[in-house]
């Protein structure tokens, strides 16, 4: 849809003026001039003013089946027809009921229960409450920090919040500090340059055990981790890290979170990673986003039955886990879950990731050689160009710091939406990228990448 | 939908084994035999073997228009296929902004920016995290503290369910109680019998007023209250009550938060209650349910000019609102929400519940004269029915404690679901009932107090 001009400068006006954005810059609140995007078919969406551009983050990681989607919009609206609600307080419905059966089919080992949320940040809200109720039931109330590591991202609640580690979001925000441990960053792009990724490995594995010593076992509850830290520039630690930091949380009696709100459902080509990617059996798996393809809110944490035996039954001294959403396994996203997997699995969706991905890669090493570019990683199809600038440096010019923006910018006017964060680009493309499409997304990334270079060297703040 | 025994059978299975409900009773985790809604169509429900019951509870207070409402699943459909998400950090999308202007043009006074969510918990956690945010940027990160009320319910995130004030909730669960404090029920039916109703307003006041002083007001960061507390027992305080208590928090700069979740969208015949009912104009006003009619997950944080204003412009300090959700302004959602808006003021809902209310309250008083009654109240389209038992009694029987759900299962064999919560029953029906509707949904309750009445009597534990 292209609106017409006096509309849309209304449309504009309200959007300023009345709908305060997630992470609104607060400075220029109601001075925005974001693009607005108004339809989108396939891996494209188009804007107010009719341009059509690849959607590289997905909308937010989220559009795994694509934009227009009949079918899944279909299965929504009949359901909203039949049952729009129940009560999952009091009463039950056989859609989210098939959807939790469904899910716990595809997760690792005995990871059977699924507590269904609003999204991403209840689901880690959840998942710690759960991590409290059960350690409150099994008489250690002293055991509840949860360790998670800097650059994770987990949530926008106070207590999802509180368990990210960016830097940038916390500056005028309260935590739950006392319940927290962050470790240093794990990404072996920014290891010392004496060292191999293998000591590097072993120091991040040492990192983990010495902060629940530094702790006391007894004190420490859970370790969260995304398999990849995602928002936090597509970080993947070595190979071996989940598998040696579950050891760990095995021998200390820490449970093992894995936040897959990203992760999950086909984007790294399976349905969840912890297992099927990393080799673990995660406690608890959170996940959101994929799960209904982004066309409807829904998140879930899944319990592993370990952990529900240990507050159920005999030993539930008749608690009862007070935690939960009036949206809780809405019928109508839990239509758009089962047919989001129904689609991914009549069309093959995991093995069509799975066989493109080293097309992805190869043409994501390939922008490493660009000399504006000091890292260029990702796995599945999540991708993230990191431009030489610094991050962690505490002088760092401004320009550097807009760097991601200008390539986003230079690949809009070509065809492509990135995502900008600081000096880096991330893109994870809907699952059913073609490799025409895949092939033009990282034409159009490294032309915008060649752009910003010259923009950058013009201006006499690179030389390459 | 009915569905065949032995289908319907697995589906209870994989609701018990897979389906981790809100609020799920541990103990009996795994051998549920809860009530299946399969269909709906205005007020009813129809159960899985094919029951047509009124649901008296509309859902959770959230279906305003009924069920089976085409024109809401069309509308969502329909979005659903034009453009099915859009990143609210990056972008930009009509609907959601054209809703967030509907709404901001009814809200109360400045109450003109609209901050997104996924339902009421996240509505709730955000105004917390907001209201922490602008008094860090104003220099009082000391001022933090939280006031609420016994049997007031906010939510269940971390934060919400740290003020949220129902004792039963919390007994396993963790609580940021550091920064809180509740005062005691403002309940007039729960006065000592010698004191007079204006007595017992003067004393609740000055609960407020003593708890900021004990605090310190350079300590309170806000009040946050419901208009009435809903899940607490349709708790109505005295007339005046909330107006003297903003007056309170104005004395010391303390911040109103109105939790209008149930009370937004017409359930008391205004599109916020705040101000057309009880004369206020607060801080800050939260909202979900009936703002999509329950077909689809949304809540907002709604927040005045003058509080935007302290943290915006030239007083932003270049910070960032880093609090938001994927899901933030889902534009399938706010289609809903638009069409919701729509509807009711096309169909004229509002004043059909002002029209109706009459009615209501006249048969709810009417059930005051039952024997087994102690009290019944309401307003607008919420009443509550509670039963002779007293709550607060430590030597509750145990019978007493089910007489909720023994009238509640002798409605549903008469064709009506209710709210059971201990001693009390509570309904707040679809706003569009019929007055036809509306006797037939009391006859019944009537009918299933006095069924429970002789349950009560033959068992030798309740004399008439």
């Amino acid at each position: 849809m292209t609106l017409s001009n006096s509309v849309f400068q209304s449309i504009r006006n309200w959007d300023n003026e009345n709908f305060l954005h997630p992470w609104e810059g607060m400075a220029y609140l109601g001075q925005n001039e974001r693009t607005f995007a108004e339809s989108g078919l396939g891996v494209h969406v188009v804007t107010e003013d009719g341009k059509r551009l690849i959607d590289g983050p997905a909308g937010m990681w989220c559009i795994q089946l694509g934009y227009g989607n009949t079918e899944i919009a279909d299965a929504m609206a009949q359901q909203a027809k039949e049952m729009a609600y129940f009560s999952p307080f009091n009463n039950a419905n056989s859609t989210p009921a098939r959807l939790a059966h469904e899910i716990a089919k595809r997760t690792p080992g005995d990871l059977n229960h699924v507590f269904f949320t609003t999204g991403g940040s209840t689901a880690v809200d959840s998942a710690l409450r759960f991590v409290q109720f059960r350690n409150n039931l099994l008489g250690k109330p002293e055991k509840k920090i949860v360790i998670s590591r800097q650059k994770a991202y987990h949530g926008s609640t106070y207590l999802a919040a509180s368990v990210s580690g960016k830097e940038r979001d916390k500056g005028w925000l309260d935590q739950a500090s006392h319940l927290t441990r962050f470790l240093p960053n794990v990404n072996p792009y920014t290891r010392r340059t004496d060292q191999t990724v293998d000591d590097f490995l072993d120091e991040k594995i040492a990192d983990l055990e010495n902060m629940i010593l530094q702790a006391g076992a007894d004190k420490v509850a859970a370790f969260i981790a995304e398999p990849i830290l995602c928002s936090g520039g597509v970080i993947v630690p070595p190979l071996g890290y989940h598998q040696r930091c579950l050891e760990i949380c095995r021998k200390y009696d820490v449970l093992y979170i894995s936040d897959e709100v990203v992760t999950g459902f086909g984007r790294l080509g399976h349905w969840f990673a912890s297992e099927d990617v990393f080799g673990i059996q995660p406690d608890i798996i959170t996940c959101a986003k994929g799960m209904t393809s982004g066309y409807i809110p829904m998140g879930a944490c899944i319990i592993s039955e370990r952990l529900i035996a240990d507050v159920s039954g005999d030993n539930a001294q008749n608690a009862t886990f007070s935690n939960g959403f009036t949206y809780s396994g809405h019928p109508v996203s839990a239509a758009a879950g089962l047919k989001t997997i129904e689609i991914m699995e009549r069309d093959g969706i995991l093995e069509h990731v799975r066989a493109i991905t080293p097309l992805f890669e190869e043409r994501l090493q390939a922008l490493a050689d660009l000399p504006l570019v000091g890292d260029a990683r990702g796995m599945g199809l999540v991708g993230c160009v990191e431009c030489v600038a610094d991050t962690e440096a505490d002088n760092l010019l401004d320009l550097d710091k807009s760097v991601g923006a200008m390539i986003d910018h230079h690949c809009q006017e070509n065809g492509l939406i990135l995502r900008p964060i600081i000096n880096m680009c991330v893109f994870s493309p809907p699952l059913i990228i073609t490799e025409g499409e895949l092939n033009e997304m990282f034409d159009i990334l490294e032309k915008g990448i060649r752009l910003a270079t010259d923009d950058l060297t013009r201006q006499g703040v690179f030389n390459a």
